[in-house]
């Protein structure tokens, strides 16, 4: 390819609207464009990028016995219906009617559609274990689309589900996947990824993990041990606590505390530590704005998910009214009068000498004692764990928090689907079971972007070998010399014809403008000729990632160059 | 792939719901499923036809220099009201709305995508000629999908898109675009498809060519010349008329009519040749009812398209109410006084001595003579061409009508796109100008399932060896023998060493239900494997379309079967 037809603008300024560099990168770079919120089409470098992506999942979902099949972007919403998720799911997922007024969805995740496709065909267990996948485009109408291509609403996807007669038999094959997601992303250059356990949300199942990318503009919070192997997301880490309650317990005292809103206000103003408060945290169910309120240690914060998956409903922070009878600010769980579901975190179990909220303006408690004020309550782990935190594993205060992006996930899902979808087979013994079901999830794009995320600098992305656009960059630097261009013309074509994908720079432009663009371009080898190479014999040979930097002699220059890209290939391998 | 693996269920039974072959024998072959009207589901063997078509495809674009990119299935629905077709196309195009009320539609075509992606870059003369093209998912609300693969609404295109700054140019690469299709159809095993003129519909533009497979199923009528080249789709072939008006006109009378209604019947009734009556066709305008009564010759019928593009608007057949003042049965071109347009084709310019309706109810016109009784009117072709009409080209009477499928378009789209969406460029003087477009179209499914339209027979597809899902299939008759299971498993993998693929066969079942397999699984060659043969020191080899059969020495069967491959493989080149 030559740069000087390669459609798509490449330019030096970060566009105002791009808050992560991949997302900056890749629009300066001509990989992408904006077409719309979460929306963006793709020029041929990006493509090619993701071309490569794919067919490294494909391999590797091969390799596990997976078979390539296509699912429907949109289907009918009856088939949604039948597992429940039509009516479930929120308005990420996109709802319509056709001409004739039948309801279709588009699609965002595909076990219906997996169940549908194999439900006839697997009705004994001979058939099993098999695994289905696809790579395919999904729409998930995102509320807030966000940092190019990490956060879309529509994407591509692979997207695997398989299908087992036992739990053990689902466990092995979910290892095998997980360790052919990690030869994935060795193979895309971020063997850095690690897997964490995580919460299975919306898809059902108990067993779950996330790939993640540690990096600081990551959306999520991973819990990491720095002690033992634990690694998890915050929404599935446990809180794991060892405070133990004062030997003596003081009276319970209401004080006044005028104009002191918050529990840090609060605590302040008597002189208490955040430790020892017991502050309230209000949501409203999304059915009917009931109110939920939420106890919790005053020094942690509400794991939202944990919460949720408790209640088994939607909740929303709570707008709390004057005729709701509870008093913002001053809510606490000693004499709670207003109509609401009270949940109590276990940091405050057993615990004494709180301060917490008097249920009345101005005024708290101080001296609650859990054990002896509340009885008869349940306690449950509903808080975020915290830096410093203690490893529910190796029990040591070791936990540390990152940030990271999600670049695949894999659940073990069960039954849910294949009960709900009513898909069964006969077992060696001639009954009906319900088939056990793993799905396994890569985004293309987000990876694509992960990539470039962990792998650049301020001026461009740095490719590695295996999904690069192209893997060499060839500059004719003054191709008006007669000299430069016949020998990088021949260099190009040779190199092509020994299998090397080029991109061919023999603009008329000056050297700057050349290494710019090739900066964007991000190949990971750069071969120079110019006339002073010429004049010494050689031709300047470089990596993007800066690790090498060679003159090489005019008749070796090919060789050299595939020999450096077969390496680097390997070395992915 | 060993095939007691391979998912999908294959079955002996034509489906009653299947009208033609290749829809009946991919559903009984295990390729493709329903989910909803014109709505599927592919299993891998139906994949992996079309990702060989796509990978056939990508090749021949790049060799014209076309450019990878991808364009979003989800598009904002104000991208399409700048070209004016998110108001002008009709229920085809799927609206909805987004969580925030924002107006998007499905893409089922991507002119305003191809624009919107190139239109900051291509501002320079200099950046001219380009196309970029993309394979990729679209959604057609088509009213009646039908024929599986031939007629659905959810599809996989490619789609390719070309910019110029002359007509010329343009036209060169048409032409260029043109001999890459056909050798696409070559190379996927089609080469007997033929290219048509076809009229541009909604795509705007003047010079359109459809790519046809001749076939009784086909949902087209194609207009060939029996003596010469001339080839066309119906829509856009021009009825040629050599009558001439008789000698004498006969005086203009009225004449009882009682009951009959259809010209057919006056013309019995009058004993008149229908080629001397003058009928009437009446439709309505979409927009507000108002009507359309179109004159022409008896004998002939109406192209639709040829009026509505000289209409400009879209209509429908009328529904004439008592109101109107039309009186259906006996309308005619004298003394016609209701609240009409009214169209004269060509086919009545100039005749005489015609039948028509008196506008009265139970009478006719006898003696019309169009030029006398009928001043001030213009004739224009709006009739469909007739099995024996003259070639426009050649000016023989040598028409043939024949159905066919289209598998392909290419339009010289001219300005439309770029003028509506203001997509500009500077030219070599410094003036402003619109590029001019072309835009090149091919179905995968419908590709794939023509191709097996034309290559089958009752027991499935004979797939060419450039697009079959799998090269060989290898049948190990009775597995449960030591020496046929060891010779066999051998075969099955040095065969895949050789990097051929294949399908295997290794069930405890009869010889007949592997047969059954193999003829819907469609492989082009095929090795039997069974005890009689080995005692024989042979294997069976036989082609799926009958050509080829041998019996091949055990120690040859590798290398006769790679041979056979690439030499099937070289033939499609």
């Amino acid at each position: 390819m030559k740069i000087d037809k390669l459609v798509g603008e490449r330019f030096k300024e970060r566009p105002s609207d791009c808050v992560v560099d991949s997302h900056a990168l890749m629009v300066r770079g001509g990989y992408m464009k904006y077409v719309a919120n979460g929306i963006y089409s793709s020029f041929m470098p990006l493509k090619r990028v993701t071309k490569k992506i794919e067919q490294i999942m494909r391999e590797e979902m091969d390799k596990i016995d997976g078979q390539e099949v296509a699912f429907p972007v949109v289907m009918p919403g009856s088939l949604w219906s039948e597992s429940g998720r039509y009516e479930s799911i929120g308005k990420e997922l996109v709802r319509f009617s056709d001409r004739n007024d039948s309801p279709l969805v588009l699609g965002m995740t595909h076990e219906e559609a997996a169940v549908q496709l194999v439900r006839e065909y697997a009705q004994s267990y001979a058939k099993y274990p098999f695994m289905i996948y696809q790579i395919q485009t999904k729409f998930r109408d995102e509320a807030r689309p966000r940092s190019g291509l990490i956060r879309v609403r529509e994407f591509t996807m692979k997207d695997a589900y398989s299908f087992h007669t036992s739990q053990e038999d689902l466990e092995n094959y979910y290892d095998e996947c997980h360790k052919a997601y990690e030869k994935i992303y060795q193979r895309v250059g971020l063997p850095e990824v690690v897997s964490v356990k995580s919460d299975s949300g919306m898809m059902g199942g108990k067993v779950s993990h996330e790939f993640m990318l540690l990096t600081p503009i990551g959306e999520d919070s991973i819990v990491l041990c720095q002690e033992c192997d634990y690694r998890a997301n915050m929404e599935a880490a446990d809180n794991i606590l060892d405070e133990v309650r004062d030997e003596v317990s003081e009276e319970l005292v209401k004080v006044s505390t005028p104009n002191q809103h918050t529990i840090e206000e609060v605590c302040e103003f008597l002189n208490a530590d955040a430790k020892k408060s017991c502050k309230a945290v209000v949501y409203q169910r999304n059915a009917d704005d009931k109110y939920i309120v939420l106890f919790l240690r005053g020094d942690l914060e509400v794991n939202e998910t944990k919460l949720t998956n408790h209640l088994g409903f939607d909740i929303h922070p709570a707008v709390i009214t004057e005729e709701s009878g509870i008093n913002a600010g001053f809510i606490g769980p000693v004499g709670f009068s207003a109509d609401a579901i009270l949940l109590y975190d276990k940091s405050l179990e057993n615990m004494n000498n709180l301060v917490c909220g008097a249920n009345e303006v101005d005024y708290h408690y101080t001296g609650l004692d859990m054990a002896r004020d509340i009885k008869g309550v349940q306690y449950y782990d509903f808080a975020k764990i915290k830096e410093g935190g203690i490893c529910p594993v190796c029990g040591k205060k070791a936990i540390t928090i990152s940030r990271g992006i999600e670049v695949g996930n894999i659940f073990q899902l069960g039954t849910k689907y294949t009960t709900s979808m009513n898909m069964t087979y006969v077992d060696r013994d001639g009954k009906e079971q319900y088939p056990i079901m793993g799905c396994y999830g890569i985004g293309v794009g987000r990876l694509a972007a992960s990539i470039c995320e962990a792998h650049h600098d301020d001026y461009g992305p740095i490719w590695p070998m295996s999904v690069a656009p192209w893997q060499v960059q060839l500059c004719a630097v003054r191709s008006d010399d007669e000299e430069v261009k016949a020998y990088a013309n021949k260099l190009y074509k040779d190199l092509q014809d020994k299998g090397i994908e080029v991109i061919y720079d023999d603009r008329n432009v000056s050297a700057g403008v050349m290494f710019s663009d090739a900066d964007l371009i991000g190949a990971p080898l750069r071969i120079i000729v110019s006339p002073r190479n010429m004049k010494n014999g050689v031709v300047e040979m470089s990596s993007r990632d800066k690790s090498y930097k060679e003159s090489v002699a005019l008749d070796i220059a090919l060789d050299t160059a595939v020999n450096y890209v077969k390496k680097a290939l390997d070395d992915l391998k």
